[in-house]
């Protein structure tokens, strides 16, 4: 796809296109204050505040046609610096109140960056580097906005686009703030690309997994319990433990033992391991109103972990010690960006640390590779890594010499393991580099999965240590890993990547047993066959309602059950049953007549052996 | 034992004796100010301030022999009243500032009850009723306390006691308060009860489930998690796995179905369940950085499991619904009141939750006291039950014709499974009566385990309901059900039950295989049959270390592993082992030399049929 081969220019513009569509906006609505624009994941957006006015969808039609005049009248983008004070004094001029904010945050920052005010916005206005004296605007045609850019040369090299929906946001993404929409819009270098993407959202759309999830009978959010917080339904939690049993299994074979934490701490644990400072504003902070401990709800599990390892003193006989725990984190995302199960605030993590010896490093990280390519195969999904390194800045802990030694590593491991990958800059964790693992779906779409992370750092901070042969203490390597990551975010990718036709393995009814009538042998009779299957451990349903046999058998395709069964007098007499099989598992093999006895043990066998048969 | 047979004896010559320790201290330190000094299971205590001095163990024996010197005198005990203000200058004049303070609560009080004046407090004091006019004494000798009593007729009659042991305590449970000496003594009604108490006390500190947790690497505190959080190790988690997996097994073949919840929720789930109301003050408040949403970690899990039911629409035909989850809750118990499993802040439940019709519920209720039933039969511990009925209070929701109802219900039920019980007024939950099971451990011991739960009152607050057949909407009855009820709790209690002496399916460790050299073909060997072993789905370790086999054993020993065998030439030669077998589990066979493969598949079928071979 073109935005890999020629990233920078699809890039430039998108973020021409987020302009363009300002300046259309700002024709349309001349009051409209602007907030910030970047580009984002096949687009851009732009946050606008109309005041008591709204942009409804109804009006993408003469917003899009005033962007395609602007396109045609092909203006040059024009870059020129102000200073900071002269910028501020542009933006009041400009009565556009969220930039002015924007400057003043910046000039107050000085050389520093101000905290709450992000990387995103930043990018927006600031000049290039840190040490800010001037501000980068951009104009086209009537159109001036702060920018750092690149933009294309002219409004009318931008490509194909078209705009999409709008969200709800608060400025800056704090509630209390005003409300601002955001108006998201898609586009692609050539016409046949933007095609291509939007025929991929209809299909993504028919597939998304909160309709899904509906449609389904897996998960719901209750407005009693709040937003980002899913409960899950006796089907969902099949999925959700089919599929960790899965990842559990794999850590049991790879000499893995099971450990179980709670889910809160004293702050304390996270000033030690150095979290606190990183990710303190993330914490959910938890209040105990009987003693002044402060609390706050666990956002990672490793701290925690660390301190059974460090419970008994160790040996480098005891070495490698392998922790895993199937755990739910809790993280304060913003309202506004949570979506279903892709962000949600209670994550559960199939989560594992490694504690071992340097020398046992490689054989460590090779075990854990060959289980994420496991995992994935059997899901049906292609892998690749990402080599994440830190870079320039300073937010990294640990010696520099450790760092590029540990970079060294990790992408010799890589090779080693024979994993398609890519090396990217200022993805690493605080504590290490590690590799992410990226996994392909149906639609072609990538979703970070499983991750790899070396922690050199951690040890130290917590003292953890083992006796050397020769008597002395030395520090554990720790490796962190998740296999599925987060169990949530998984599972909406998984339930789009199987359209909700899941493998008997992992579907949460593998057979239906529909009744041809309301007979008491016909009933018994399929209640028999129904202890038999339930015997097998196979999860099974029967339907005897007073209803047409056609009208339950939809009902049974309408909830993507992979096999169903007819019981009428035909069957009971020969003991024998012709499967009506989900479409997309009869790529493999047409129905037919068998033996009850065979078919429930065929159906086990497949269960049991995770067999992928279907074409998703 | 006496206490069973004369409940009212015994009480009131406890509560004399805290009287009578009272006077003792007080004439040892005659400064020493006074809290409170109920009666507790098998004794006494009071809460003593001396101020900067201090009471030690080693004052034990002088405080006991005044306190004999006091029994030896045989004071009369008087009862006496004054008005609430003259009990307050009585307790100013006597320097008895706690004693003030208690009164001029119970003076704001009026005829309501002080909040934070908890039940103990206002006995102690209280003349009887609500409406409190006049205040009750009790003098003994020359010592004078606000008390409601009763107490035997002289100092003489107290039966036999033993000061116990010191715990710190803040003025009413509340951390900031002064801290205070709580002085406890056990007391009985002859001396040989007294002697059997303290042998049974000296045993159940051998089986301390804190030191056998450290023993034998099971779990740990940290004091950057904080007091009350458990972490469980390896080993530990592997016998918290070991019983819930059992106690799931047991849900899934009654039918229930698995959901999964996250641990917060928005605090208007509980303002609508109630629950704010009757356990506000017991909730960890959860603060968000980002929304201004009011969170609390779960306290209980059914308002959750309701949500879920009321997702997807019920009729008739889809009840009972069963849903069943092993999951943590979290309460604010005071710091002063947490010991090692027995109470913590992290409590892990197996819950579950009944939705049923009204002529479901007999059979429901039967299903659940048989797994009860079963489960603690495989555990070796008798159980019997509590039904927990209302009292007259205002703390319970609902008609009391409903109550009545149920009440009686539930007593057939109990008549109808068999159970072996009694019945408590006030032990009821605040939505409906229960049956509390409770199981005697090896030491002779009661501990509330299981629960069955009737409620009437809150799919009601929740608008659950089904469509019946008429079409009409009805409310389902709520059967709420733990089997082992805390897992921490639980386990503090089968640890102990056991002396860590667990059988073959919930060791953490099922054989030890020791070798008798480190020959390379011995090792080999030794990793071949450990390979054999692991294959049948065995707990097995291999201990080749250069030590001596004695020391080898012996640590095998101090794990209480069920079977240890050594590994040298005649082992290699014959493939025949002579596995030694953990004491306590000897009483049904002795060891003897069989086949490795005959033994191994011994171990597993014992561990697959959870087998009791011990006597604990």
């Amino acid at each position: 796809m073109s935005d890999q081969n020629q990233p920078d220019k699809l890039y430039a513009m998108r973020h021409s296109l987020a302009h363009i569509m300002a300046t259309a906006i700002k024709r349309l609505w001349p009051d409209a204050k602007f907030g910030v624009g970047p580009v984002v994941e096949n687009g851009f957006y732009y946050d606008i505040d109309l005041g008591a006015d709204k942009i409804s969808e109804d009006d993408f039609k003469k917003i899009e046609a005033e962007m395609q005049a602007i396109i045609r009248a092909n203006d040059v983008f024009e870059q020129f610096e102000k200073p900071v004070d002269e910028a501020i004094a542009w933006a009041q001029n400009a009565q556009q109140p969220y930039k002015v904010e924007l400057l003043n945050d910046l000039k107050r920052a000085g050389t520093t960056v101000a905290k709450d005010l992000s990387t995103d916005e930043l990018g927006t206005i600031a000049s290039g580097d840190a040490q800010v004296e001037n501000v980068s605007f951009y104009k086209n045609g009537e159109f001036t906005d702060l920018c750092r850019g690149p933009h294309v040369e002219s409004t009318g090299k931008v490509g194909a686009f078209k705009l999409q929906r709008i969200g709800g946001v608060y400025w800056r993404g704090k509630e209390g703030n005003p409300q601002m929409q955001r108006i998201y819009g898609v586009a692609f270098a050539t016409p046949k690309e933007l095609r291509q993407h939007l025929d991929m959202l209809e299909e993504a759309r028919k597939r998304d997994h909160r309709k899904l999830g509906q449609e389904l009978d897996l998960f719901t959010f209750s407005p009693l319990v709040g937003p980002g917080l899913p409960l899950f339904t006796p089907r969902g939690t099949v999925i959700r433990q089919q599929l960790t049993n899965f990842a559990e299994s794999l850590r049991l074979a790879s000499g893995f033992d099971r450990v179980s934490i709670p889910h809160i701490t004293k702050t304390e644990l996270y000033k030690v391991s150095g979290h606190w400072d990183k990710f303190g504003e993330q914490l959910f902070l938890v209040e105990s109103q009987v003693t002044s401990d402060a609390f706050a709800l666990k956002p990672m599990n490793c701290p925690h972990h660390h301190q059974i390892y460090a419970f008994q003193p160790k040996s480098y006989r005891d070495l490698p010690v392998r922790y895993f725990e199937t755990t739910t984190v809790y993280r304060d995302e913003k309202t506004g960006e949570l979506g279903g199960l892709s962000r949600v605030r209670s994550i559960t993590q199939d989560d594992s640390h490694v504690y071992c010896r340097a020398d046992q490093l490689e054989a460590e990280v090779g075990s854990l590779a060959a289980d994420v390519k496991s995992l994935y195969l059997t899901l049906g999904m292609e892998l690749h890594a990402r080599l994440s390194y830190r870079d320039e800045s300073d937010k990294y802990l640990g010696e520099q010499a450790l760092w590029d030694e540990s970079q060294t590593l990790i992408k010799s491991l890589a090779e080693k393991n024979d994993l398609s990958y890519f090396e990217a800059a200022g993805e690493a964790a605080f504590y290490g580099p590690k590799i992410d693992f990226m996994a392909t779906d149906a639609l072609g779409r990538d979703h970070q999965v499983a991750t790899i992370q070396l922690d050199f750092v951690i040890p130290e901070r917590f003292g953890l240590d083992y006796t050397t042969e020769d008597g002395s203490k030395q520090q554990p390597v720790v490796i962190h890993c998740a296999l599925l990551g987060s169990i949530e975010r998984f599972m909406s990718v998984y339930i789009e990547h199987t359209a909700g036709k899941f493998p008997v393995w992992v579907a949460p009814e593998q057979v239906w047993i529909i009744t041809l009538n309301q007979e008491d042998t016909t009933v018994d009779y399929a209640y028999g066959v129904l202890k038999q299957a339930k015997s097998l451990g196979l999860r099974v349903t029967i339907d005897n309602a007073s209803e047409s046999v056609g009208k339950k058998i939809r009902s049974a395709e309408l909830y993507k059950i992979p096999y169903t069964i007819v019981i009428g007098q035909k069957e009971i007499e020969s003991g024998r049953v012709t499967p009506r099989i989900r479409k997309d598992m009869e790529v493999h093999e047409g129905s037919s007549t068998l033996g009850l006895d065979e078919f429930f043990k065929t159906v086990a066998n497949e269960a049991k052996s995770r067999v992928l048969k279907t074409s998703l």
